[in-house]
C-alpha cells in the first residue's frame, strides 16, 4: 500500500491508509485511547478501541517511528478533520527511552539552552519545525523575486584572504600553513559579479567572531545578499529591496499551518516603505526620548526600537528604511552622497523596530577604491584580486544583505535568534 | 528612456533603444566600424558610421563602461539578428587600461592559471561565464525537483565540533579558544533532519583540507544534499537521484545561449539508469584492461572512465550507478547489504565516467552506531548531539551529496574542475 500524508487524509475518507510517523502523543481515557502520530508534514489522530494495543502502545517510547494501517474517517474534532480508525500498527525503530524534552506539549516545557542542546530531538516539535519552515519559505521568495528579475544565483568561497568589513572579527582558519580566515561577507565577490551577469545573488553562510553575547547576534549565520548594476543611487537597490521583501512576505503566507500554529500572520509590505533619513531619525529619537544624540554616528537598539513604533504609529508600515548613514561608520566601499559627502548613499532596514538589512550604493572607481583603502589605513594588497574589478570598468551599482534568522525571529516574534537557526553558533556553543 | 538588453532588442525593430553594457570588442573596418557591447545577458552589435566617432571609441580601453542610444534595425549578419544604428555613446564609467587576458576572442587566449588569478575581470567572458549560468541552472532543477517531493530546504552550521567522514582532512578553526573545524559535509546533520521534516536538502560549502592537487578535487567545494526518511534501501535513494538528475539535465537544456556558445548539449538522463554491483564492475574491469583486482577495495579514476565508456556503449547512457562498495572504504554512518554484509547499501554515480554523486542508506539504530564508531576506533564524545537523533526514533534513511562543479565539469568537458568554479580553492590557491 502507497504511504499516505497525515496532511493528505482529507480525501480519502472511507478507505484504508497507511501511515508512517512518529509517537507524538498517546492519550489514554476509559474506553478508547487517542494515538498522535507526527510525520514531516504534520499530525493525524489515530483511534485505539482495542484495550490490548492501547497498552502496547503505551510500552511504547514516545518517538518511536510507527506505520499505521486503518480507515480513514471524517471527524470534526480531529486535528484536519480526518481520523484514521481500526487501526494496525507496526514498530518501523523504537526510541530507547522519553526523549529529553517532552514533545508532546503544545509549548515545548524547557529552557532554551536546553532545547538547544537536544536540537537533533527537540526540533521535531511542531512549533520548533514551523520556524524552520518559515525559513525555508523566506529563501524561496528571496529567489524566486530576483530571479524573474533577471539575477543569477552564485557561489562564492568562504576560505578567504581578505576582510572587506574590518580585520578585527574573523576567524582565522589555519590553510596549509598559511593564515586564511571565514568570510563575513560575499561583498567584493558579489560586487566583481556585477561585471560579469550585472544583478547576482547568493544565499550562504556568513562568519563573524564577535566575541558579545547578545540575543540578536550570532557567529556563523545565512545570508541573503544581492547586488545590481547600472542603479540610480541607493534608492534603486531600497526599490528592489521592497519587492524582494513583498515575495517573501508572500512566500511566508503560503505556510499557512505553520503561521496558524505559532499564532502569527505574515507581514504587510507597503507599496512604499517609509524612509527616514539618519539624521531626521537621530534627531526624532532625541527628542522623544529626551537624549543627547548630536554626535552619535549611530543608532542604538532602543532608538531602533522607538523609531519601529513610530513608523507603524505614523505609517501603519512594520517596515522603515533609515538611510545616509555617516560615512565614518560603514565599510569602505561605501559610496559618499555626492551632496554631502560626511554621509552615505546606505541604508538600513528595520523590520518591526529591529535592524534587517544591511544595503546601498558602493564606489564603483578604481581610484576611489585606492583612496577609500588609504583614508582608512588599510593595506590595499590583501584587495587587489578584487579591485581589479573597478579597474576594468565597472558601472555605478549596489546592493544588500539580510540575515535570515532576522527575518524569521521578526516573523514569528522570538525573543532570542537562536530559536530560529536549527544548530546555532556563538560564543559558549559550538555543538551539536 | 528604459533600458534595454541586448538578449531583447528582437521586438524592437525600428525604435530607439538605450543599451547600457561594456565596450567588448570594436572592430574598424575602412567605411565602418562595429562596436559589440556586452551587457549581462548578451551582446549587441552597434554599427558606427560617423569616423569622428569610431576614433573617439577607439581611444577607450576594452571593458569600459557606455550607454548607447540608437535605433533597432533588423539585420541577419547580427548576433541575434538585430543591430543598432545612428548611436550616441556615452561612457558611464572608463576602464584604466586594456584589461590583463583578452575577452573578445571567442576562446580566451590564457592558460587556466592566468585565467584564475584574474578571474575578477576574466569571468566577463562569454564563455567563463555561460558555465556558471549553467551552474545556476543545476542548482535550480535540484531544487525544484526536491521541493515538488515535499523536500525543505535547510542550511547547517560549516563551523563544527564533530568530523563524520573522518579527522584527517579537516580544517581547523580557532573558535574563541577552542579547536573546531569546518564542516566536510552536513551529513550528520541532515540526517538528524529527518527526523523532523523525513525529506531535506542543503545546498552550501564543504570543505576537506586534502593536500592534493588534482583536476578534480578542490578544497571548498558547493554541495548539493538531499537525505530522506523510510527508504526501502538504497534503490529508493536512486530511484530520486535520478529524478533529480532528470531535472537537472532540464534546467540546463532552458539555457539554450549558454548551451550553443559552449558547444554542447544538455545531458540525457535515462528513465533507468544502467547500475552494477562494485563486485561486477570490478571484475569487468579487471577482465577488460587485463589487471589483478580481486583485492582493491575501490575504482580507481581508470576504471570509472572505461565503465563510463561500456555504459555508454551498452546502455547508450552517459550515466552509470555503482552500488555495494565495501563497507571497509565507506564512512562509519553507511549502511550494510543485509544480505551480505561486508557490502554495503551505498552508490556511487559515475557521469560521463567521473564519479559525480555518493549516496547510500544510513544506519539509523543507536546501537548500531555506537557500535560502528567503536568498530573503527573514533571517539563517540564529539557524535554525541547527533546520535541523540538515533536514540529518539530515526527511521530507515538515506540521500547523497553531489558536488555542483563535477556535474557543470562533465556538462560542458571541462577538463579541469577549476575552470567551473568562481574563485577555486586549492593548496596553492587562495586567492582571489
Amino acid at each position: 500500500m502507497e504511504r499516505t500524508w497525515t496532511t493528505e487524509l482529507g480525501p480519502l475518507c472511507g478507505r484504508r491508509v497507511l501511515l508512517k510517523g512518529w509517537l507524538h502523543r498517546l492519550r489514554r481515557l476509559s474506553s478508547v485511547s487517542f494515538l498522535l502520530l507526527r510525520d514531516g508534514r504534520g499530525v493525524a489522530q489515530v483511534v485505539v478501541h482495542d484495550p490490548a494495543l492501547a497498552r502496547w502502545v503505551a510500552g511504547l517510547a514516545h518517538e518511536s517511528v510507527l506505520e499505521v494501517e486503518g480507515t480513514a474517517v471524517a471527524e470534526p474534532q480531529a486535528p484536519g478533520g480526518v481520523e484514521v480508525r481500526d487501526p494496525r500498527v507496526r514498530v518501523v525503530a523504537a526510541a530507547a527511552a522519553a526523549p529529553p524534552v517532552e514533545l508532546l506539549r503544545p509549548l515545548p516545557r524547557a529552557q532554551l539552552p536546553t532545547l538547544l542542546d537536544h536540537a537533533a530531538v527537540t526540533l521535531r516539535h511542531p512549533r520548533r519545525r514551523a520556524c524552520f519552515r518559515l525559513a525555508a519559505a523566506a529563501v524561496r521568495g528571496f529567489r524566486d523575486v530576483l530571479r524573474s528579475r533577471g539575477f543569477i544565483e552564485i557561489q562564492t568561497p568562504k576560505i578567504v584572504a581578505a576582510a572587506p568589513e574590518g580585520g578585527a572579527n574573523v576567524f582565522a582558519v589555519d590553510y596549509f600553513g598559511r593564515r586564511a580566515h571565514l568570510a563575513q561577507s560575499p561583498q567584493l565577490y558579489k560586487q566583481a559579479m556585477v561585471g560579469v551577469f550585472e544583478r547576482v545573488f547568493e544565499v550562504g553562510p556568513a562568519f563573524r567572531a564577535e566575541p558579545h553575547d547578545t540575543p540578536r547576534h550570532l557567529n556563523e549565520y545565512v545570508s541573503l545578499d544581492a547586488e545590481m548594476g547600472f542603479v540610480r543611487d541607493h534608492g534603486t537597490v531600497m526599490d528592489l529591496l521592497r519587492d524582494v521583501l513583498a515575495g517573501m512576505a508572500e512566500a511566508a503566507g503560503e505556510e499557512r499551518d505553520s503561521l496558524e500554529l505559532l499564532g502569527v500572520a505574515a507581514p504587510e509590505v507597503p507599496g512604499r516603505v517609509p524612509s527616514l533619513h539618519f539624521t531626521e531619525a537621530r534627531s526624532m529619537v532625541a527628542t522623544a526620548l529626551s537624549e543627547d544624540l548630536d554626535r552619535e554616528l549611530d543608532l542604538a537598539p532602543a532608538h531602533e526600537s522607538w523609531l519601529g513604533d513610530w513608523a507603524l504609529r505614523e505609517h501603519g508600515s512594520e517596515l522603515l528604511f533609515v538611510t545616509g548613514y555617516p560615512m565614518a561608520r560603514r565599510p569602505f566601499y561605501t559610496h559618499p552622497d555626492p551632496r554631502a559627502t560626511e554621509w552615505s548613499n546606505s541604508f538600513d532596514l528595520l523590520f518591526r523596530g529591529r535592524e534587517l538589512v544591511t544595503g546601498g550604493q558602493r564606489l564603483h572607481r578604481y581610484e576611489d577604491y585606492v583612496a577609500a583603502l588609504a583614508a582608512r589605513g588599510l593595506d590595499p594588497e590583501p584587495f587587489h584580486g578584487y579591485l581589479e574589478a573597478f579597474r576594468y570598468g565597472m558601472p555605478p551599482h549596489g546592493g544588500f544583505g539580510m540575515g535570515l534568522a532576522r527575518w524569521v525571529a521578526g516573523l514569528v516574534g522570538a525573543a532570542n535568534i537562536r530559536e530560529v537557526v536549527l544548530f546555532p553558533r556563538d560564543v559558549a556553543r559550538l555543538t551539536p
